[in-house]
């Protein structure tokens, strides 16, 4: 495994085009913090099983398309070279090649919003970069997230684009919530959670991605988990709707809370444990607040509440962990801060 | 009186619980940026004579169990003791105590989520001041108008609690608007404008703050007279609704503004005071501003409208008072915002 | 022409009146980033013409009040005299003055309404400069939208307002879109593109307004039809409101911004254009989004497109430019953003 890696690495060294598929693939597996090219294919084929068994094969073209217009227009941009290598230009430019044509109608003009909306991505990325680097934070995916809502208002305002949301725009309280009850049936509710990171509904596609995870940090495959299945738990308790429940529209924001939080940007520990356990809840809450809030607008939450929670949950710069660990964790994030920058 | 506050000091200085009760007082004068014991524990009697005067007892249990929880919580993170003995971390989630059972219908689970947003309005205490103290301010109540917000929109998404807003969401501009008319009346709203930034309805109450406020300090109760006043008798003459004016609603956001910008954040004299009037109008346009805004997601406006204003009008940071005495008072807010973090 | 600019000055400098003036001239001026008289003077014409034009002669009176009070405002505060002279603490207040009997209802107390939120707009100014000064930008013409936004909403709640936006408050996606055809009434509405800035709806106003461009910066005059012509376009092409495009509705905002990305914020060269070209797209793309997101509030976008876009476009800070040059201008915006404060 490590010679397959170090071999790798070596090639991507050498040979440009190489180097540019390696940062896609680093870029995939960066939606969930991880820098692995491995663990990026897994997602990639996680993310085409699952537009495949929904029959929206279209799902993964976009995916692939943004991925590659996100990661070039960041090269013709002049983005520091490590960052780039890193993936971290290709993140939210995937996800928003996975929204359009997951929430627009599939008609020739939308290809080309989606190319535009992928390039915009990236220069929302180094905006709110650029933002965020006063409080030692990133952006995380919300550049994905801020593009793909503007993209899917600003279809209502256009005759050639259809929003296929599923949303329809509605004042809350309208309508009543049939909470879900409790069965086997959410094991692959859980499952899914980890899949909804992608907008992928597919337990089989969650599986794929846990094991996508474990071969590059069995903590983060650990905390993903525990956060789809934490926060669907507790949603199935304060009776929110079951179908959404069963897709695992309730865990995907939990599982990249946790992964954040809990494996990644602290170093792990008892107290640091018991915070992300806190943050899967705060995350639960910030969901289902943010779901009320662009009810009116027939828009969906996609991974907002993940980016919101967390920053709150990082801004207090709490010291967990022994002081010189805690430096050197915090140091890494700066230091990728800076770099992306 | 300046022999019994020594003893208490000496009393909390020396005893671990008279300590934390100490924090809790003055965390609840703190709401009106007070800090005096004294002054926290007749606001603590008003809140409680207005929660039974409504038949609304479990208002006052919210409010002390949210006090607790907030004020453990920031113990348990660890942060500045000398901010924490001021009370800095007990005034938010003290409101975020008293709006979950004023919003949400009285059913167990409803406590549970107030534990819970108490512990969340100090994690967002934390992570406010962060993101203010780049410009030299605090983040004043808006933790509480984030949470609370935050936890009655995600109520709406949960079949096991009920939002009792009283406010169901509608549109802007269906319903017309039928001002109010002037009579004597007006003298228990402009107290009930006092009591209301408690969210509490009762003129009693409300002249029992003014009383907690001249303890500590008189200019800050006549600026929260004045506040009340002004901000009622210029919705009236705009012709806002009529009986939100009665309840005190027009009034309680321009009072906070008034004590900050007039009383507590600058160095009294004739141009502040003009600033404080200007902020009072200002406070109210603001207030409405938001009421509609917030009109289709069916939510009270809270003190969110005093937490914009008073901001907009800090930072032009403008050098009303003499310089010596103005780095005096700048220099007494940048310290506590750099404790409180 | 340089003799008259010349004696001008002079006049300037040693009148108080023609002093206040000038800074009200190129306040005007500044609304589309220029700093010249005579450009400010016959903008000031094309608003006049485009206000006896519509009937609304007020506009131009809310105009003058705008500009004249916020300006004293300014000179009360005590801002720095360099950025007063160049007018920069006119050109927000000018737009709340036409904002505000454009779209209220002509009654008496409505005046009242436009000098209070004329004054405000000035506090505005100074509070968001404060704010944005941390990433080395200006607020743009932002304090004026945040101002007549909160005005307009907070109209709603007064019954002696009336709202005249002509965009009754309803949820998106009600209503089909009819887009436009494309025919020579085209060149027409991209000349309302540009004078859509000033709200205006006039053809010859845009002229007028172009003329006053080019006597200051030619390339700033060719930016401005670009964006009008390229954002119509766009807009066109993906199906936008009909009535809206011929309006030069979709025009005004890309107008600013290419001004501001194209003309004036970078270094002029390939790239340059390239990104503004960009920027045009991406203009149009938040202006819908926006759009919908304002369409439950019944308000309109005003020129807050054209400042989130911008914002967006210039935080990446990419060096398009040789770098001497690009200190150069940098040093000027950040000597602009710094004296302005």
């Amino acid at each position: 495994m490590a010679a397959i890696t170090r071999s790798w690495r070596e090639l991507a060294d050498g040979n440009p085009l190489v180097r540019f598929v390696d940062a896609c693939l680093r870029g995939t597996a960066q939606v969930l913090l991880q820098n692995n090219p491995l663990t990026g294919l897994l997602i990639l084929i996680a993310i085409a099983w699952g537009a495949f068994d929904n029959g929206q094969a279209r799902v993964v073209v976009g995916a692939l398309i943004g991925l590659v217009v996100g990661t070039l227009t960041a090269l013709a941009l002049q983005v520091d070279p490590t960052s780039w290598r890193q993936g971290l230009f290709g993140f939210s430019p995937l996800l928003t090649g996975i929204a359009v044509p997951a929430f627009l109608a599939d008609r020739p003009l939308m290809w080309l919003y989606l190319v535009l909306g992928a390039a915009a991505t990236t220069v929302v990325t180094l905006a709110l970069n650029a933002v965020f680097k006063r409080w030692g934070l990133t952006a995380f995916t919300f550049p994905f997230v801020l593009t793909t809502w503007a993209l899917l208002l600003a279809a209502y305002q256009f005759d050639r684009f259809v929003v296929a949301t599923q949303l329809p725009p509605r004042l809350p309280g309208t309508g009543t919530v049939t909470g879900g009850s409790f069965d086997w049936d959410l094991v692959p509710a859980f499952l899914r959670g980890v899949s909804q990171v992608f907008l992928t509904d597919s337990w089989i596609s969650g599986l794929l991605i846990v094991v996508a995870l474990m071969i590059n940090s069995w903590r983060s495959a650990l905390f993903a988990v525990v956060g789809s299945v934490g926060a669907t738990l507790l949603a199935l308790w304060f009776g929110a709707d079951g179908t959404s429940l069963e897709k695992g529209l309730f865990g995907f924001n939990a599982v990249l809370t946790a992964i954040a939080v809990g494996a990644v940007l602290h170093r792990p520990g008892g107290l640091v444990t018991a915070y992300a356990l806190f943050g899967i809840a705060f995350t639960l809450v910030v969901q289902m607040a943010m779901t009320t809030f662009l009810s009116p607008l027939g828009i969906p939450v996609l991974t907002g509440p993940f980016n919101v929670a967390t920053w709150l949950l990082l801004l207090p710069d709490r010291h967990f962990a022994p002081v010189p660990n805690h430096e050197r964790v915090k140091e890494t994030v700066v230091s990728t801060v800076r770099r992306s920058l």
